[in-house]
């Protein structure tokens, strides 16, 4: 357990609490009945909202949390025996506890994706035992925007991906727990983003929610199982409401894109001061709210006890430090005086 | 779609809101960073409570809905091969889309059950292929306390299971979405629940709860598995502090009981109410949130469209209306009045 | 485990050995090398054969065993969420240990059906809940023929329940492990039976051969996949032609009609013999290779010291006897003349 | 599809007939009636010798082919939730179509082993999420013996993994299509490699059987669920006679051993003469029945003009030769001259 501390965390955008304005949402729709499981005004006018801005012409399906969102995605897509192609540090392949394999039954057929990206030719190195029935066979190639290590796909290689695919009769998921933070890196639009799916998820939760996510299907014809398949995973809230109005307030007004820009802002900001240091690398781009940075394992061991934040490779000495909505500048500031204190003058 | 109005929900427990405590308890963990996943302080607190009203001496898991709380449940006490014995009438086989099946590859093995309630002369009827390789192995019971039906088992009847099973190598689940009102039924403790089952769920969203379950097994060496198997069910919330929250506002002052007590209270008086007419008839005791009661199809009809309500069999022309929380006796009086002018004087 | 006697045992046609063409036509296949997996002359010219048979337009799989062919089968009907409607006494409810729920993680909506056969009254009665997400959603019936009590659906029985099927966006799967005695009571062509269904199994085991079945896809788009579900369900056999030679002889010069045709003609000697007796009576019509009959349980008792077969039903002391290809008439008159002397004058 | 030929085949040892001496058994084993599923004389016979053969205090199960018996082992010794820990070339990974995440819903942890082998070392490398709920949980090494490339685990190299995983909770199943090539290779006895395994695959179809395999479960522990397993993973043979007659075969007189022994003695011949050929180099120790080599691509186009054999990595241009009990000095002679004519003088 990582102790909490009163400082700031730089451990997880999960690690904060709720908007106020996603609260305020919450409190209002606590009014009167509502008939349960989605039958609600609240959800009719999230999923309308959702379906406008990603330009879907499928159907928007709210979901309990990240992991439901990529399972019920994946499941929608894959033929019964199919698998999936992702990177080998998609979050679906090292932080779900294989949820996707227990529940789909299905292969994660992994690829070490430098950045965190997939290519065509990344996704094609997996395509040779295609036809061939003692091979895994896949169906669904799964991506994450954006990535596990903070990097955004631009849409000229979303685009790349999307021909590739469909090209080869590989279908298209996007893990999209902080597809936030891609749109606002990236100043492009939610529809922008999505029209290079056939199926993602949307995330709140780390964008400001108590708890909630969006599985958005572009086309209806994918779209036919899942109320089921949403059912069958455990993933259907049966007091809705409450699920649909996070999503009504973080896409009140744009907020969601506000919260987004910050945090994306606050990395920015902690990546300009690391800059000057020396004793601290970053090791990939800083492009979302993310900052991986490799630093002397004692200097991580003699910051861990003020700050809050995940070691992410103990091998290599690489932390991860996360900013989120409610990250102050001045906690970063803050912060980088801790780091300075440590390392800054280090040699790495 | 049943159509929302403004007069009182006798749809569902779960068409009522949030209670205010739960709300403001919600409210006041939104404060500051908290370490995501439930290593937090207000989970410490929810479980230790509901270890310690429950007499676990295993663990307790929240987690985000009941056919989660459900299916992890019954994962925790089912050997890889083992199927399941319930009622027909149960939750897990009616109305979970085949979740059970779906997650955890089990065969439920039914039994038509009057009243909603196994015995053990009952379960003892679906054992006769044990030890075959061609049957489905029986490896667990599940109950439901209160039933489908709005029945409770009493604690001679669950003692009597719990012997049963345990002579016969069968360990007990017992879903307690409404356990609550099981609870105030029969004025006891939960722990004189708990203490029939190897694992059970007990159920706050129903109660008064925005969305949280708990799962408690009882045993330790049952629960060595379930932080995996909860994460794999995707029943793992991030900003967990949000759930624990409602636990700790329901569990404080005994709210949770004082909860099923009124929505108990509120089925009786429509019940009671329902005795003096003569075109209603209740088919199952009252014991709990919800009346059955047998009208006529017109009958039937024409209250659906001033009220809001399930056909629970239209083949037997069977109605179930369920009270809640925040029933008030002016609703009940209100609707008792609305059945009589339709129903109130016909024969059936 | 039943005692195996010198006497003809009348417990299952899977007592019997392989038949001695059979028996040959491996014998014959061992000769050099042959491509594994199915890509052999064997495979070709059995499966083709199969395919002009049944009229299929798709392709067909040779499998290892019954459950094999019916989870194979099934699997390929069954979008990922959906659930089988099937006779309460079907195989795949009652005998193969829940390997469709493990399998294919799909639950079985099970029917009473009299005579062990389902009509569209009885699949219609488990289709209530369609289109409700909380309800397990049916997409394929399941039907056995011959049944498991030995009868025996007429064409006509079979065509009301594929058109009902068709009218009702459900796909019709054969479990036709007795496949060859009901084409052989019903005097009709394999291609006759097959045109009911979207995917069939066609068993030979119990006919004759060693060990081998196949699943017949009836169209092409419904086969797309059935290479890598076979693999995946363990099915694909490495020296393949092992078991497209048990079918080539199994189908030279209609082998496979000839055995249906004598133990069934054996089975109604039986049936004949026992017309005349007292103390036993036949409970299902005899149009297979299968007898049911009720006996007071002490003469079942006192036959099972000298007569190999299975009590069906031990409350109402129901016994299956069941013939073969390699059944003898002197075998039948010998059991006659066992049973007259243990019930043939008694009361029942 | 590989052209079969007159000439002896170097595809596979699948490719190979049944020997004589298994096929007579066979013949023999089909006299009168036996009682189905296992319950005969032969399969009594058959899994007590290699109980006996394994020194397996548990059970022994026959099981119908490759993958059936490998995802029959691996169920018994995975918890639930857990994951495997693999060699990245295990078959268990890129033969089998994914089967054992299809059907046990497990994650395989793979691990890059150079020469086909695990090591404790390699093994810890992905031991490093244990106790996080977000990592999925290895509780099964599963090692090939022979390995995939032709290799074997010295005894010492098996001790030393047994060894780490009874230290680290971890079972260790060992996928045995080829054991018998490595009891042959190593000069041990069955039992000196079973001892190393909590439940291992011991192959006969790659030995000269038809087609079966065993399950060899080496503690009656973890055999308690094996015979539902078995069945619900559509492994249970009706007419069990003829796969134990298989056994019996090969068991008798050690012919497991000498066929094993021939493979591997016709694969070092082969070996013996690739040495002296310039376009040609083994890339992996030859201690079984199998050659990888790589020779420049248009050479391995020519070659297969005449000869059957697969290639097993186009990009490295590196082809698979195997050798079969069947194999002749002659054909390997043949074999040789004809890869000697083709590339003996080439440069790589």
């Amino acid at each position: 357990m990582i102790p909490a501390t009163t400082r700031k965390s730089f451990g997880s955008d999960n690690h904060s609490g709720t908007h106020p304005a996603v609260m305020r949402a919450i409190l209002e729709a606590n009014t009167g009945d509502a008939v349960a499981y989605g039958a609600d005004s609240w959800t009719e006018r999230a999923t309308t909202e959702l379906r406008r801005l990603s330009g879907a012409e499928g159907e928007v399906y709210l979901v309990l949390n990240g992991s439901g969102a990529n399972v019920l995605g994946l499941g929608l897509l894959l033929a019964r025996h199919e698998a999936v192609i992702c990177a080998d540090s998609a979050h679906i392949n090292t932080d779900e506890c294989g949820a996707a394999e227990r529940i789909l039954g299905t292969k994660l057929l992994t690829v070490p994706a430098p950045g965190g990206k997939l290519t065509p030719e990344l996704i094609a190195s997996r395509l040779s035992g295609r036809g061939d029935e003692h091979f895994a066979q896949p169906g669904v190639v799964a991506i994450t925007q954006a990535t596990e290590v903070g990097t955004c796909y631009s849409l000229a290689e979303l685009r790349k991906i999307r021909d590739f695919c469909a090209a080869n009769q590989l279908r298209v998921f996007i893990d999209g727990a902080r597809l936030a933070n891609a749109a606002a890196h990236l100043g492009c639009t939610l529809a922008e983003l999505a029209e290079h799916a056939d199926v993602l998820s949307f995330g709140a939760t780390k964008n400001g929610a108590m708890g909630a996510e969006a599985v958005i299907v572009m086309r209806a014809a994918d779209a036919v199982n899942a109320p089921y398949l949403r059912k069958q995973h455990m993933q259907l809230s049966s007091k809705m409401r409450f699920l649909a109005a996070q999503f009504i307030a973080l896409l009140d007004g744009e907020l969601w894109l506000a919260n987004a820009r910050h945090a994306n802002a606050m990395a920015a900001r902690l990546a300009a001061g690391l800059a000057e240091m020396r004793g601290v690398e970053v090791v990939h781009p800083v492009e979302s709210d993310a900052i991986f940075a490799r630093l002397d394992a004692r200097h991580v061991a003699e910051l861990q006890r003020e700050w809050t934040f995940h070691v992410w490779d103990e091998a290599a000495s690489v932390v991860r430090w996360m900013t989120a909505f409610d990250t102050k500048e001045s906690d970063v500031d803050e912060f980088l005086r801790g780091i300075a204190a440590v390392a800054g003058s280090a040699t790495i």
